[in-house]
């Protein structure tokens, strides 16, 4: 069906501002706003309100780099916190699925990106000269890499494992291995082969 | 992944009112917000207008009660088109799609719903006695009735039906049948015994 006909502009003007959101085509659009138009003014606005609120009155995270509506974000002010710690992640969805673990309870980087030159995003794109001031000048013991296992990923890694290297400071990169759940049959071979180098011992069968 | 420690309010105000549209949950909701926190604070402040601009100004033509930015939509108020045929549909879309066909030369009148007592719909809740009136009123030769072939497509269609069959005016339905490239091992019976019993002749075997 090709809907290019609209009955009103308003209403052509806000399919139009829906279909520019990325995965929203203008079928799933109009439908979005038809369901926008039977609520009541007063949600609409509440609506259209947090958008422009959000994209004006945001900060980012003088420390870690976190989006946070305060100077220094709710994790880099927690006192509960180890602040020797730092997670390096690509991207604040990042810092989201790790804190989600409840494994975590150190402090957070967040790149902003990784280095990736098809897209020109070079180092110095990235919030990486902040990461090197932040070893260099505070007191910490480990910087757990938890980046993508792609290229991009392993490139930022080792570019910024340069950076740091001849810094008294404990690097690590999160375990590869088996996700819980997967079929061994499914697995490629690289992952896998991986996982047999870092096989981990039950400490029970160590003593014999 | 459970994604509920939002690190903003701004950002969680955004993912809820996103999350409250249909067909889009939290984790979509939450990539379309940091797809916004990207743009430029015009372009988002630009979206969020044009939602509450719409909402706030959007009216109901008042002869065949289509969206329009107008007191008469554009088709009614079209002097090319002719006045004298009502297409009733049930919404705004089913405008679009019949438009679409560009088959249709004629006038709309949108129900907006059909009669469903399931969802405590009723005739009084629809656009039914302002239809009557422009039958009445007006001068109109055929009244297509253009609902999905649904129980309660069918129930609304009996019900109008009712009310204007008294009327001068003729009263049509659109053909059932069926669709095209439909394979006919997977059409449902009704389907295709109405198909068979409203079977179309070729011209040229009428004469022999």
């Amino acid at each position: 069906m090709n809907i290019d006909k609209y009955p009103s502009r308003l209403l052509e003007n806000a399919v139009n501002e829906f279909a520019k959101l990325p995965g929203i085509g203008r079928k799933s659009a109009l439908r979005l706003v038809l369901h926008l138009l039977r609520q009541n003014p007063e949600d609409v606005a509440v609506f259209g309100n947090s958008l422009i609120e959000l994209r004006n009155e945001i900060k980012h995270c003088k420390v870690c780099h976190n989006i946070s509506d305060t100077e220094i974000c709710k994790i880099c002010s927690n006192p509960a916190r180890h602040t020797n710690v730092i997670c390096v992640v690509e991207n604040i969805r990042d810092v989201m699925s790790v804190e989600n673990t409840q494994q975590f309870n150190g402090l957070y980087h967040v790149l902003g990106g990784i280095i990736s030159p098809m897209d020109g995003i070079g180092p110095s794109e990235l919030e990486i000269d902040s990461l090197v001031e932040r070893v260099e000048n505070g007191e910490i013991i480990e910087v757990i890499m938890a980046l993508s296992t792609t290229m991009e990923g392993d490139t930022t890694n080792f570019y910024i494992y340069r950076k740091l290297k001849d810094k008294s400071v404990k690097l690590s990169t999160l375990a590869r291995g088996v996700s819980i759940g997967d079929e061994l049959e499914y697995i490629d071979e690289i992952t896998l082969g991986r996982s047999l180098m870092n096989r981990v011992l039950y400490e029970s069968s160590v003593e014999k």
